[in-house]
């Protein structure tokens, strides 16, 4: 999928990505987080975002971004306001949705330079889900550089804004991170544990993923990451072993996600979910680490996925995740434009 | 309706349109493709418009065709964050609508330099829609310019945007443009149909309507276009062979639309809509014709309106008419501003 | 709540406002209605608004504001398309909100340079609307400044453009402005009259706050406005004689606003309204007034709150008043970011 046709640069996920475009982007990032970040570098570019499921931080982030280098932004939410979309091909379309993303995706591309989608999981059927349907389809309409807001399996920009923000404090550091699933009231997609997972693996880091018995990643995505890992000089283990797993743990990284064998069950996966309150991450557990950074992508549910105290302490960087985000989506839309970043000035 | 009160220059439909500003309207819009159209010609100014129903194409090209020339745009959804509006006169305020649309377009109208509103067919009465109420009381209740988005009875940027598309294809050359009627699972407002006939009576071309009987557009409309028609030397007829219409025609310009008779009751007019199936424009259709472009305004049912063959095929040229939408709105921007558009140079 | 932790400058509500700010605030507002309202002061600045409810006015008037003054302005409309926010400390967020003011707002000040939020009154319980709960926790939990666009108690902007209206129609004149409620459909919030008795005794009025039995303000807030009237030289008074409040009147502010002994009882609270239909401002009840001018917020409700006659007649300047907003909402937007307003030019 991250192939674009007709020599279109998409930025379509963390799983294919070529290891010097990683570490360009991430180098970007840095760069555009001083003042290069406020230059015209994108004037007069037109960046539209299209989303089909809530956003606070990517809509805001992607629409400063833009701003910021003297692009325009346009925001287009589907269903509020929008036509409903259909995304299958081949069907008569005589049922909700009075469009196809091939003639939607079709226009913008006539009055847009590049197009930021997020379409979440349907998390009814793991295989279609995994099969990107939404995203594909969309990357395969547009004739203008396509990225990748959140979609069914991948949160490529979380990824690269965690990763960005754990060099900032670790400098190239490797270290043992943990990534926790944590309780919540109901299944959640897998997109952000997969980014996250896929980040810290090309970052070459100690990797270990924390569950309970029954909330595996994707096994496809896992091996990716592992095999990411091994190129990057680290490992990815997964473990159902909590303590062992924060011991001598530099960062905590909390998720919730849903049981994959309930994909399409959302009673019993919320039953399963609901087993495991004693995965909130909360002082006990952050005591077994090595004084770990608490990282989480938000929003986030506080006392459910993580207590008041570790979220509001000083080991919670969250926020400055969430400026990552911007940082590195302005070095995604110029990647995706072909504009390249200036070095920094003497 | 489209004369303005205190010398207010109103865009609001293609019937009483200007001979003169019609061309003039095309003849800025294919100057606004070139580098003119990038030209903060607009600098400064501050564009809003209000939906009170769904869009995609209008609202991104009308958003872009603003920020293209320097201008601001403000977006404002009715129902989405805006309070609902009445447009009657005279009545107690006691119902569902917080604000009268003389308030709410007085109150623009102090803060923006021009508004675009948008406000669909009600499809209870069509002598009601006939008089755009809507559009009518906003455009009294305005007291700076006012552009139709698509309103009950016609869609004025769409046939703008139709005519630059075939004058691109075709020149000044009169052609033989079939406007058939298709398919749907509802039916639909006759705005757009309107707008086209309209358009193509005006481009002097020899224009057949080809629908089911009692499928007919609305009489003062289709009126309005046979005497536009043979202003420029055409002519609009009416049939319900649709193959002796699409024999030899250049252009194929499908549209569904609700059968008059049945306004104000749907269940009826699905009912009279699905008798027509056979209606689709597919491969066989297009085969009597004389190698016709195929136009269609979108959104577009897929396999219902239009089979796949045709829609994806090379006869299709449905984006650049959406390309065009972008251009014709930046030259109507411009008309209503008193904004000259440059010639091109040397 | 007027302080702001950090060094801070919110602008939250004009019980707590310096009176030098005050006079600031205006006299900056009334050169930001010439050509300097046009000059990129806030160039590059970010501003957002998050919106809880629904806004027309105060939406449209903040981003011309913004894009009038160079600055950015990006939208947020909770609810649509934005994830559901809680404000209370403490609690486990196992139920509809999916993210936690600290956070939403704690993200948005690493992204945005200022922070508008509209927030309505909950009307389930006056003492807590009158702690301010979600706007005092945006406030806690912001790190850019706040500003105000209407909460459960105060509706600052909608104050000063008042204040602004009238200085332009009276000078510095003090004179009778008579406060009338009006009836509704619905009971509403004490936002906006609380703005408006606490602007004119700002402004030294005489004002009168005429009021059916059982329709107070907020005791407290109307202690506030009396001691700021003493202070400007001015008297605030409240009456149920409606007539007598209006003989001599050089202003009439009409709005209606909810019974606070029926608060958290909406049916008792419209049985309460019910029974007051006779204090619609009608040509009669103005024909009582010195000439008054007559002066709503908007939305406004025909024929119910004040009649076709009056709000289409020569007296009203409801529309100025809304220009107004355009004007102090610059003045704000420089206020809290620390951009001095230059001083007209020779």
């Amino acid at each position: 999928m991250g192939e674009a046709p007709q020599g279109l640069t998409h930025f379509l996920g963390l799983g294919d990505l070529a290891e010097a475009t990683w570490h360009a982007l991430l180098a970007d990032a840095e760069r555009l987080a001083g003042p290069a970040g406020r230059e015209p570098l994108l004037r007069g570019r037109r960046f539209g975002s299209v989303f089909f499921n809530p956003s606070l931080r990517t809509r805001t982030a992607f629409e400063v971004a833009a701003l910021d280098l003297g692009a325009h932004a346009v925001n287009l939410q589907v269903g509020g306001g929008l036509w409903s979309l259909e995304f299958r091909d081949g069907g008569v379309m005589d049922g909700e949705h009075a469009e196809h993303v091939k003639e939607g995706f079709g226009v913008l591309s006539r009055l847009l330079d590049a197009l930021g989608v997020r379409c979440f999981a349907g998390l009814k059927s793991l295989e279609e889900d995994a099969a990107e349907p939404v995203l594909s389809a969309i990357a395969r309409a547009a004739s203008v550089p396509v990225l990748n807001l959140e979609s069914a399996m991948d949160h490529p920009h979380q990824g690269l804004a965690d990763a960005l923000t754990l060099r900032r404090r670790l400098g190239r550091e490797r270290a043992k991170v943990v990534l926790t699933w944590a309780p919540h009231v109901k299944p959640l997609p897998l997109a952000v544990p997969h980014a996250a997972v896929l980040a810290f693996a090309r970052e070459g880091h100690q990797v270990v993923v924390a569950r309970p018995e029954g909330f595996d990643l994707h096994p496809g995505v896992l091996a990716t990451a592992q095999r990411l890992a091994r190129a990057a000089g680290g490992v990815v283990e997964v473990t159902a072993d909590r303590r062992a797993a924060f011991a001598g743990a530099r960062v905590v990284y909390a998720k919730s996600w849903g049981p994959t064998g309930y994909y399409g069950d959302p009673a019993g996966g919320r039953a399963a979910l609901g087993r495991h309150r004693e995965w909130m991450v909360d002082a006990a557990a952050m005591a077994w680490t090595d004084r770990a950074w608490f990282m989480h992508c938000l929003p986030v549910r506080r006392n459910l996925v993580v207590a008041d105290a570790v979220l509001d302490g000083p080991a919670s960087i969250v926020f400055d995740q969430a400026q990552a985000r911007l940082e590195v989506q302005k070095a995604t839309l110029c990647h995706v434009l072909g504009v390249p970043v200036p070095e920094e000035g003497p």
